[in-house]
């Protein structure tokens, strides 16, 4: 039997359901898998034994379609950090027990860095020990800031949730004639890729972000109050995009300056983002009215704004990795090569997942403008294909169709 | 001259500029308005003599559906609360020379409660001193508390935006198996129709709000901990939606619980939510991963995910508004008839807006179910057509197309 498991891990995105439909499309069309199996939570189903039978919805036209489209990871998610087999090989062992117990042959494991660690150590321990399974990984993150490939399935959508909302929220502080700081944090501790798209919301020439401040570069709150100021002197509603990850000449991160010890009136500890830091600053050395907004799960979770170049994108590289696997592939994980910005294109290629694993692919500083509040025009033109096109999700009873696998 | 006014007053919806374009409409189809303004920043550009110029936009077909999908208010916006004709009469003098200025007949004002006041106040002072202007209201409002009409425009996006996005939370969290309680708080100081929404988020058989508090009802912490403490006994992770406005028995704000004096790192002072009150106490009751998300400016302004239903109704009570000041009707606002819920049926009328200024509509107690935590079906069937459809909203270049008018 040549079976299949295939698993997800990390934080949820808009995407990666559609990489898991890309496996299954791929193993319906090259009819060399026998059977489908899902480890539930990542690594730990597989663990643990705790699989899904998902040969029903291989079969399924429209269950895939609604995969596809559906956010987060319908085969359930983890955190898990594999040891070194030589220091804890119970675990791999387990991992081999279920993979001989169903007739797996081929592991596809769809995820960030950590799950990239974890394809680099299980096919490693498969080689020294003479297992003879196939271990392939495919990307995701939001994030953007997996090494050896162009961009992440995931983060194409969030960019345009991101691009779209600030765009809408440059509209909504617009219409008032006091003024106003709009400050929003945007995920990404050490890359900020996701905030440098928060650009993109002035694409048709409206107002959107009026100032950019990505993690990779020094954060400086007098800086910072005197571009507010200098804005406000232009027009009275100015939105501030920062990444959560700012940090000062230090290397603190800015929100950590005010979780520190703050006490409520229950008596309870507050942890406070970026965006509120800044909030306060804010309101204390300008005085105007302020507001911190953080987009939270939302901006890995909104698939009703999801990308159509990343949803695809992210099909395919499911079925690459499979077709990968399928070829003797091991070790290594399906990634984007952009071969043009204009027009877009790009081609899909395996690289090796050890020079993924523990790397940190982060904005490079030639691509911050100079005065340290915007992005440049390469990086706009890296990012614009990426949020193009919108999807073909099904909606029901108002809101978006979904599908839940257990 | 038979020229017409119109202005847009309080916050922003994804639904009020289709409302104005449901008004620039009913002039092209009537012919009997000659020239159309819009005054800048609500009746503060009638008092300033501030207008906008809007007959281009009349005959340009795109530009008006392109109006129809841009969110917040395209001619600005005000909060400004007029006072009694007898105390500031300036002020409606000032309003009175605007109009004889530009020969207009017709003053119609798109908002909510405070624009319906001054609605009120305005055509009462034509009335009484002989200034034979028109002047009528449309209303609009996330909040759904505006009395004589069935629901205001803006509510049903709004809606469908939170039902939309506390169903893709749901996967989000769902997809984690440790225990964990995401409190999403919803605007809404004293009516919870917003936050009753939660429960659409529910509506495919899928997860979605598990909780759900709205103001309306006196919200007991202790009471809140134990419905946690069981729900998370049933799984892992468990979706609570509140009213911003949740009040405890004394009839304080939960959120002004924990903004009155701490003091951060800065030394800047803190303005906190009510789920991030909730969400250091459920930190510190219960000691699970917790996370406050609030919905913010995103509720109000995401036209991305406008409800087809809400957009159509905005559209028509624009027409509305016309039609009846067109027939000579003053002092009165369009308004919203619920004929059926299954067929949804509609008409729409005009109501005495004196009956509609400074009432607030909120939610019948009656419609919340016995246990505090969750709403009726009878809310449900009330709700459910509001947030029908999708609309035919534009993209260009990745982002939703947006118009500007000034």
């Amino acid at each position: 039997m040549n079976n299949l498991l295939v698993a997800q891990s990390g934080g949820p995105t808009a995407a990666i359901n559609a990489t898991l439909a890309g496996v299954l499309q791929g193993v319906r069309a090259s009819g060399k898998v026998d059977k489908v199996f899902g480890a539930k939570n990542g690594i730990e189903g597989a663990i643990n034994d705790q699989l899904i039978d998902l040969n029903d919805i291989v079969r399924d036209i429209e269950a895939l379609d609604t995969l596809t489209y559906t956010p987060s990871s319908a085969l359930g998610t983890c955190r898990f950090k594999m040891k070194d087999w030589r220091e804890d090989e119970a675990t791999y062992k387990k991992i081999i027990d279920t993979f001989y117990k169903h007739d797996i042959k081929y592991f596809i494991y769809i995820g960030g860095n950590d799950s990239m660690d974890t394809v680099d150590k299980l096919s490693e321990y498969c080689k020294v020990n003479n297992h003879d399974f196939i271990v392939m990984g495919a990307p995701k993150t939001i994030d953007n800031d997996l090494n050896l490939t162009d961009h992440s399935p995931g983060f194409g959508s969030a960019a345009k949730y991101i691009a779209t909302t600030l765009a809408e929220i440059a509209c909504d502080i617009g219409a008032y004639n006091i003024p106003a700081v709009t400050i929003v944090e945007i995920m990404g501790r050490n890359a900020g890729w996701l905030t440098a798209s928060a650009a993109l919301s002035r694409l048709n020439g409206g107002s959107g972000a009026d100032l950019i401040y990505l993690c990779e570069k020094e954060f400086d709150k007098d800086k910072f109050i005197s571009d507010v100021k200098e804005k406000l002197a232009e027009k009275p509603g100015i939105l501030v995009a920062i990444s959560e990850g700012i940090k000062d000449k230090n290397g603190n991160y800015v929100s950590d300056l005010v979780s520190s010890g703050e006490v409520d009136n229950f008596g309870h500890k507050y942890i406070a983002g970026s965006a509120r830091a800044l909030e306060s600053l804010v309101r204390d050395e300008i005085g105007c009215k302020v507001r911190a907004i953080e987009l939270n799960l939302m901006q890995r979770a909104a698939a009703h704004i999801a990308s159509e170049t990343d949803i695809i994108e992210s099909l395919m590289l499911g079925q690459k990795a499979l077709t990968c696997a399928l070829n003797g592939e091991t070790g290594r994980m399906a990634a984007i090569k952009r071969l043009s910005n204009k027009p877009y294109r790009v081609e899909f290629v395996s690289v090796p997942v050890n020079e993924v694993a523990n790397h940190e692919k982060v904005v490079p500083l030639e691509w911050i403008t100079p005065d340290g509040h915007d992005v440049t025009q390469e990086m706009i033109d890296y990012l614009y294909p990426l949020i193009q096109g919108e999807t073909n999700l099904k909606f029901e009873n108002g809101i978006p169709k979904q599908i839940k696998l257990y």
